[in-house]
């Protein structure tokens, strides 16, 4: 499946007293790779919310293993892999390595969703566009 | 085991442009949430520090499952648990409530951490003192 | 002219490795103060979006002086008055006290804006609903 | 006087629900400008710190005009320059472009600062390096 890497520098204004990463900022830097990852695959967040009426892929389950701290000035590698995509979901790992070593392992489920037919306000699952797939598929 | 409640808002700056909260302020909530709690078992991440000369308790595990979405104006209740103590470890469990609705569980291992004796730049484990024990297991 | 203050409490993660507080984290404060204000005035931010059909009062102008620095566990008092109010704006200003001590001094110039008529993804300025200045005029 | 430049991509998490960069997400930027900015010049925050012993390079005073909103998925130049030094204290300028338009100017006053020799939690105004100064003469 369709796997993307970037590299990040860890900044000053990401790290907390004990002068390493403070951890939520880890899903910040995440969440930018899958919308990367999706940009890199022909389908920007723009296009999900103005080519496919989409309103977000919003989280449903994450879970993340920290094995190796960084701080500021670090720069880590984060790849990211499409590990399954089903009706309206999808599965994203996500592995940061520090040099050759992994550093954290995390795992993301989420869900592609527009405005409710009935409520703007709600939310409402939504199918993954099959032309999306292929290009996952494809890479 | 120590149970602590408190209430949240979520603000304008914690959604995104779905109009829901960006998960990634979730995890902030919640190592405030963890912090508040130690506080009220009358051990603040200041005492932490000064009292009991460690760096830190950064996570080594997280995960989060999310079933209800909150905007911009609602209370949320966070009810966190420390589930077990182990040597240098500890489980927290967070349950976000919306009403009478569970709206997200998250579940934290973390490590208390010092300075390694050898290198002031590199961490390492530290026992969990006592007397903060005792406090957790009494409420 | 109206006046609101609370407390807010620094927390680990609003820290850096310098041990104070990043500051960037004192603007996402101002900004919850200033939609606070709103709503302690009887209008939220979720008013001036389903009520007054506004997109939001993005920032045009601010700045902050840093006169003491603040840590985890510390308690400060955010006062924030509305100074001015023009056609299509307004300005607050914010001042952090630590006990009787001025902390920060913060100067916000905002603007209401509204989608545009002729293109939804571009702003427009928006005069400021008649019925919120008397609010804040009463306050 | 030095100036640096680097391109930056608005992500999905900058953005708020009025579809727009989040206001204080630009002081994260502009603070990571300026480390990047003395990085470029030969002189990291880790040197900083662990060459010179300094703590950290805190605002005194901070302001932004904000004349173009963006959203995810644009790109901006910042483009950062030292305005000024003087012994303890110098100034930034950023100043961001959206292809040729300025689109935000921001000033900074910042001090450095080392740990006071008399209290290890206070923190104390330190000479600006002569050989960091050089380089952003040179630059």
């Amino acid at each position: 499946m369709f796997v993307n890497r970037r590299s990040v520098q860890i900044q000053w204004g990401d790290c907390d007293p004990a002068n390493i990463v403070y951890y939520p900022r880890y899903f910040a830097m995440f969440d930018d790779s899958t919308s990367i990852m999706f940009e890199a695959a022909g389908c920007s967040k723009q296009d999900l919310v103005h080519k496919y009426g989409l309103v977000g892929i919003p989280m449903v389950d994450t879970r993340a293993k920290f094995h190796i701290p960084s701080t500021h000035g670090d720069w880590i590698t984060i790849e990211s892999r499409i590990e399954s995509i089903k009706r309206s979901s999808f599965e994203v790992v996500h592995r940061v390595f520090k040099g050759e070593a992994l550093a954290i392992e995390a795992f993301e489920t989420r869900v592609l969703v527009g405005r409710h037919p009935d409520d703007p306000n709600r939310l409402k699952s939504a199918p993954f566009p099959q032309e999306i797939i292929d290009r996952f598929m494809k890479g």
